[in-house]
């Protein structure tokens, strides 16, 4: 009797065993399903998004798509090409993937910076020069390999991602444009402002998905809420904003500046209240349109137009507020890390965009610019 | 050995109950992850679909997509803050979330019937003002708070989100229009043809998710799969019904009433056969498409536009003849609860549209309309 | 004493029991809803992606719109409703749409090589007509239903949806085209063009979940990424081969060439390394670019056009290739099912093209072609 009781337990511990495993198994790979849904929604912003945002730029369309294909082509194949060296500690598939997703990504936003100013093949240079010192940066800021910042809050990627992206590209544009280059003024009718709008809708939708795409699950609710509340936040700032710093509304600050509440909450959408979140999302907005409004209408006026795409006013600046937003939103925040992970970023950035845009340059300058009939058929 | 026995089996009840709590609580987590994809689905129909549906107005693009934008920001946050009140019972974060992108595609079809006969600030007030009277709708006909009315059949909302938001706006554009303003023509082209059509596109492809949102994981694959062929058979009655009366197809015969189908099939999809959904969706089409090429153009013929959109043919007719199909094809439904739910929210409508199109009314009149001009840049 | 552990032991063992049923039910359901996302990024695919791809000519934007919308308005219901006649194996609900979503997928291929030169009532029976010969091939080749090939490798449908598609078209277009369709120019212009990026993008985005759709999800991330390396892949190869042949880009060359990659990695991707993956795609891109560069431009220079889209050089020879590159990936692949699969689909698909253009064209020929005003109002 007591021997099959015995073996009755044994059995079902066996049989229970056996069924936990098979079910956390099953559990990792929808998960790991889920976040590949994530990855796919951010793959919409970079092509889709990106790619359309800079469609505003009237006669070069067909250049500024080619060249959103051609940067995320050879973004994401180069990044998880250096991180499969094996001086990094190995992660999840797709974890690895929206992680070069997230370089790409940055990637967009420098070349938004440069955008129209370089031939097409100068792309992919910018783009092979940009991804080593994104990982490098990653690894100094994120991972802290080096052991001296700490642990940052930043998980949207407001400071290494956004920031860093605008901060280079901008430091690129500096190093590598011509004054003619400059005094060349960028063109926008109303077929191009729609296909931007567009483009800025996309990433609108799927900024929750960039934020937590390597959130868990069970903190994916109230996080992705947020973002969704920043967005509404910074769009109705960005309106306000518009019409009474111009009087009238701009297209490229609805198309701009409606998505900055997106870049801010980066860092803290994990941690604010939905209430915070509306207040980064507000500041946001009106910061980034003044930016475009005010800032960048002046830059071309006095025709020294630097940055095509206006980065440093849409991930330059709400980058920064959103990572110094955490000083005061997120508990426990270890304050010196926050402002030291910052810091570095902006000089990582600023070096090595500097760097980026001499080298490239020394592929030439086009003639012609903001102008697809230098380089496409017809 | 009695003891050990015991010990055993109180250790393994305990850690069985430790795994069945852990894992019931990870498959809650990913059902409401699940949820949130079928959320970030409806968003891009808000924004993108939507927005870009009502681009078919030439020389109003902008403005659609701005008003869209802001109508979009409005309402989220005020739905949420709104049911955050207390008097509400609680729900999960992305279900309220859900609700409230619910409310604000009632509030877009709402804004169709009056767009471009109010300046773009205007559209917020109408969102502030639509929101409450939508939740009291809500309250009123879904979760029969006040006891008269019954359970009725509408998941996916042809009579609280399509119906209501269609007569609402009509109420309002009544209530708001000018003379002149239903004189002046709506002018469409060949281009905003084709950013409406992909607009419609886009509503097309999430449709299923926005009906299914918050159904059960297991009865999703069945009335998905309904969704989706009712918007077949409303997209073949479009095309057959269009050039059965017009002599010629009609790009906004296609990018609107092939939508139908999802209409009419919101109240029924998850009680229907594929059969019955594809009859469903075959009426609808063929009703809205009359709507358009005979009431429509009578209209605009006599100078007499108050719809600029025709919510009226794409969500109002065909939403309330989903409600009514709910009659013939939901077993053991309650018929008068069905009736009176219509009623109520018809006559809800009504009212709550009158009187926001009055307040509304009061902020003044553009001069210029149907035209980004009047209040964009350049 | 005893009686009490044997009852424990059995109410144990039953709730269990009770508890593994419910979890495997629940996780099921969780499964099929991850499939029912990857049915509607498809979706997206085939109304937005292949929609908008061939509004590349420039007059012909709503008809194609039109024409796609109703060919898989047709082809969705059709597949379903001979699939459901009982002479199939059974399949679960979304199984069973993402198999007829593949259908539509390859029609609309397939419509590509004949766009523009049929009136677009003439669509439907083209879809009518194609769905047949299309579940006919698949019991042949995929399901062996005769067992006279065995096993192939083609899980993401390079063989039968791509080359299928493509072959069938081109035998259809064949056998409906007159010389005067043959001798008229195809006109696109930037705006056109940017439309057609678009749809590519759309497609670049949404393809993994193409090729992965009927994947378990514990093969999903390597798989997935595979396909996203193999169209990074073709997109460089495709800027390099277009700007090495032409001497400039070609607007075309990036929209369809870059996508070949997906076309080529279907038979391979849940098999291939990541470095094969990159080797096809890049072969890809070349072979397809070189297909529009060279062989596309000849047949427009003699004034033989025969293939409106160029699908022979994006679906046709890539999927072939893709079908042959699975000889040298796959492990234990069947190398005479293989080919013997391949050579089938050839023939099948020029049978059935050839029948079905001849009885489309019974139906008449446009006058105007490759222009909407023949059949839109205004």
């Amino acid at each position: 009797m007591i021997r099959f009781t015995l073996l009755s337990l044994a059995f079902l511990g066996l049989a229970i065993n056996g069924f936990a495993q098979t079910t956390s198994d099953q559990i990792a790979s929808i998960i790991e399903v889920q976040q590949y849904n994530r990855a796919i929604h951010i793959m919409a912003m970079l092509l889709i998004g990106f790619g359309f945002l800079m469609v505003f730029v009237k006669k070069y369309g067909r250049s500024a798509i080619t060249a959103t294909f051609l940067l995320v082509s050879v973004a994401l194949p180069m990044y998880l090409a250096i991180k499969s060296m094996g001086i990094f500690h190995s992660q999840g598939e797709i974890e690895q993937f929206i992680l070069a997703e997230f370089g790409a990504a940055s990637l967009l936003i420098a070349a938004g910076a440069v955008l129209g100013r370089i031939k097409i093949y100068q792309y992919m240079i910018l783009g092979l020069l940009f991804i080593p010192f994104y990982i490098f940066n990653e690894l100094v800021v994120i991972e802290d390999h080096f052991h001296f910042i700490g642990t940052i809050a930043d998980t949207g990627g407001s400071i290494v991602i956004h920031a860093f992206g605008a901060i280079f590209g901008i430091s690129a544009a500096i190093s590598l444009s011509t004054l003619k280059q400059r005094e060349t003024p960028i063109e926008a009718d109303a077929t191009s402002d729609r296909y931007s709008l567009l483009g800025s809708m996309v990433l609108w939708v799927f900024w929750p998905s960039f934020c937590g795409a390597l959130v868990p699950p069970e903190a994916i609710p109230y996080a992705v809420v947020n973002v969704f509340i920043a967005l509404s936040g910074s769009t109705i700032a960005t309106y306000i904003a518009s019409v009474s710093i111009r009087g009238k509304v701009n297209a490229a600050d609805i198309a701009n500046a409606a998505l900055a509440g997106g870049v801010a909450i980066g860092s803290t959408f994990d941690h604010a209240s939905h209430l915070e979140a509306m207040i980064i999302g507000l500041i946001a907005g009106a910061i980034s349109t003044t930016g475009f409004a005010i800032f960048q209408a002046k830059q071309e006026k006095f025709h020294k137009i630097v940055d095509t795409c206006g980065v440093s006013n849409l991930h330059g600046i709400p980058g920064i507020f959103g990572g110094l937003a955490a000083i005061v939103v997120v508990d426990g925040l270890d304050m010196s890390a926050q402002l030291k992970g910052i810091l570095l970023t902006v000089v990582i950035a600023i070096v090595a965009g500097l760097i980026t845009g001499k080298i490239v340059s020394l592929f030439g300058t086009p003639d012609h610019i903001y102008d697809d009939e230098a380089e496409f058929e017809e």
